[in-house]
């Protein structure tokens, strides 16, 4: 299928931006609402019905082959993070689009309705409202959001109305969930696994579980050139430990990843020993029981580091904390099916370390994805992110035979 | 000897502060000349003739038996770092003063003159001069700084003419070595190494060199849920293990101290892999030897560190590069030998980590220096800086005898 096309599509979406410099487009502004429009024409183009629902997003409907059919619903976010990625979400609604647009040039209508949704906020950068559109699809608003304020002090609600929606309205975005026949999402992996496997696509085994960490390490200021090494209890050395710790611990559990991103040593001097650092644990995996070993491991280890250099270490739990959310197996299978029979080779399988609207939808539907290879090393969230127009082309044609057998 | 008086004094001193909050004395404030006043007051009432130099030292001087006696300079600083110590500087002004106020009771004169310099400036927190006041008096005052300025922007010329001073005079401070006899200097140790050994005072056997680098660490940023432990290049995570490289290796040599004290994740993000660190790294040491040892090992690790990790690691030499002082051997067998004769047991022998006058002066006359016991643990440049009754008189005990048969 037409991969060019897609990438193609993708750049021309990527002009739509709210920085002259960088692809950064956050919700409501005009560049989003220029994309949106943009998205709804291809929609309409690929013979899809075309609404724009009460939280901004965008839905194309294309009727199955009869009129109680049940809908697959397909999709992604349009928003970015800033000085982001143009695949970042908008390849898992432009891949969809393609899809309908050749069953609708060949007149072909499916046992399945499909709907795919543009979703207009999953990376949350105006308001810090992650998984905003989805959310309200499953009936999970919280109208407190709409007080929210951005940089210049513009609140959701006001943003709201500027783009011609009602905030009051919001809540009516949910959609009924015994209507969906389930949630498949298409995602550029933003790691290097599939890379690494020489593999163009690869089945989502589950979304990550994770949990966050702030952990303050309190030690004893000193003057560096006075207190002999033996006699210290250096807060920087005690944390420079934990991080190493980390970076142990979650290597030995299969899968798990751990990352000390923040770290700060409180009034930093060159010539005095830290007396109090602060630093933050983010530890993923793909599931539950995975991810609660590497964090007891990691916070046993912070004991023993603390106790053993006679400081104190105090994590406290961060409020991201997220269950792993396994896709359904069926729909791997059917995904790992449509690879084999397109590319002639066993499917990958991995999981995704990163979230995605598919684990909000997954709480009302079975939920599946399909990963298509990163460019660049891996990298993503990042202007260098990419996929090759082949691995697009790929993906759409695995994409049209899973409707297809659907 | 009067211990008490001379810690009352040392109280009476720290209320002259620029702050009313904490005791902070910088350069040529209200605070840091009602303090000279008051030294020279004391200076006077112990029968010296004083002078303020034209840097702002106050220089007490009490003649010598003979009009041709050599002059013993003793001193040091009467400025602070902020939020300091009131016993920093201040109790090797204040013993001087005390010795010379009892021979003056008692009617002695000495075979050498005797001269105790308050210096103005050791700490420079005020215009970034560390020893401006001791390299006045060795003739390397650099007319330069005269142009540094204050946190309001006031120049340091501007801040001596408001003193009652001359800059264009100040490079007239030098004084001629040849009439130096030597110069001693009294000071708390900032330590916890007498206190620990359980000794009130200690001959320090040389003032440490030492060096300072910054190194920056470059890896690759990358998603934290989505990049394989395996597949990391992390910063911090390789920054880490150099801190606790060069914990160890400066361990490894003996007396020998490295610190950490700053380190910063560029861009740092909860969820994101850092791609950037920097930290500052202090290595010091008793001698230049011992300092190049310590400070080869730590760039060893750093190089194999880097290696290992695919990191690159860049450090670079900061401008503070100084040479270990050696103390005169026979001054320091004098004060020992004063130490054994006042207290009956063997004196205690240390290297000073921390920077002084002394290492100044000792450019153009033997220098020796006496350290005195630190409480509270050792700490010092904080409020917490303590030193007993006791031990303060018994200081000033070993320094009277020192100088009787100097």
């Amino acid at each position: 299928m037409q991969g060019t096309e897609i990438v193609g599509r993708v750049a021309r979406l990527g002009r739509h931006s709210d920085s002259p410099d960088h692809y950064t487009r956050t919700l409501f502004t005009p560049a989003h609402r220029a994309a949106a429009a943009e998205i709804a024409a291809w929609m309409g183009e690929a013979g899809m019905t075309v609404r724009t629902d009460p939280i901004g997003n965008v839905i194309g409907r294309y009727a199955g082959a009869s009129a109680d059919a049940k809908t697959l619903l397909m999709g992604s976010h349009f928003d970015s993070v800033r000085n982001g990625g143009k695949f970042d979400g908008v390849l898992g609604i432009l891949v969809p689009i393609a899809c309908v647009a050749e069953l609708n040039a060949r007149g072909e209508r499916l046992r399945v309705a499909i709907e795919v949704a543009a979703f207009s906020d999953e990376e949350g950068a105006r308001f810090q409202t992650s998984f905003l559109s989805s959310r309200a699809l499953i009936g999970r608003f919280d109208p407190e959001v709409l007080e929210r304020r951005d940089a210049d002090g513009v609140s959701l609600a006001a943003a709201m109305r500027e783009a011609g929606l009602d905030p009051a309205a919001a809540p009516r975005a949910a959609l009924d969930p015994s209507r969906l026949a389930g949630y498949v999402e298409l995602h550029i992996e933003q790691g290097p696994v599939l890379l690494d496997a020489g593999k163009p696509l690869g089945v989502v085994t589950s979304i990550a579980s994770g949990i966050r960490y702030l952990v303050r390490v309190s030690g004893e200021a000193g003057h560096a050139g006075t207190v002999p090494m033996s006699r210290r209890r250096d807060a920087l050395a005690a944390a420079s430990e934990m991080v190493l710790a980390v970076e142990a611990q979650c290597a030995a559990v299969d899968s798990a990843v751990g990352t000390v991103g923040i770290l700060k040593v409180k009034d930093g001097t060159g010539n005095v020993i830290p007396g109090e650092v602060e630093f933050t644990v983010d530890v993923r995996a793909p599931d539950d029981a995975r991810r609660h070993a590497a964090e007891a491991s990691v916070l046993r280890e912070f004991e023993r580091i603390a106790k053993r250099r006679g400081v104190s270490a105090e994590p406290a739990r961060g409020p991201h904390d997220v269950k792993g959310v396994p896709c359904a197996p069926w729909l791997q299978d059917r995904l790992a099916q449509s690879i084999e029979r397109r590319t002639g080779a066993a499917a990958a399988r991995l999981p995704s370390g990163a979230g995605h609207d598919a684990m909000i939808l997954a709480e009302v539907t079975d939920a599946g994805m399909l990963f298509v290879r990163c460019g660049a090393g891996g990298v993503s969230h990042n202007p260098a992110e990419t996929v090759t127009a082949e691995d697009a082309g790929l993906a759409a044609d695995v994409l049209l035979d899973f409707l297809r057998n659907f």
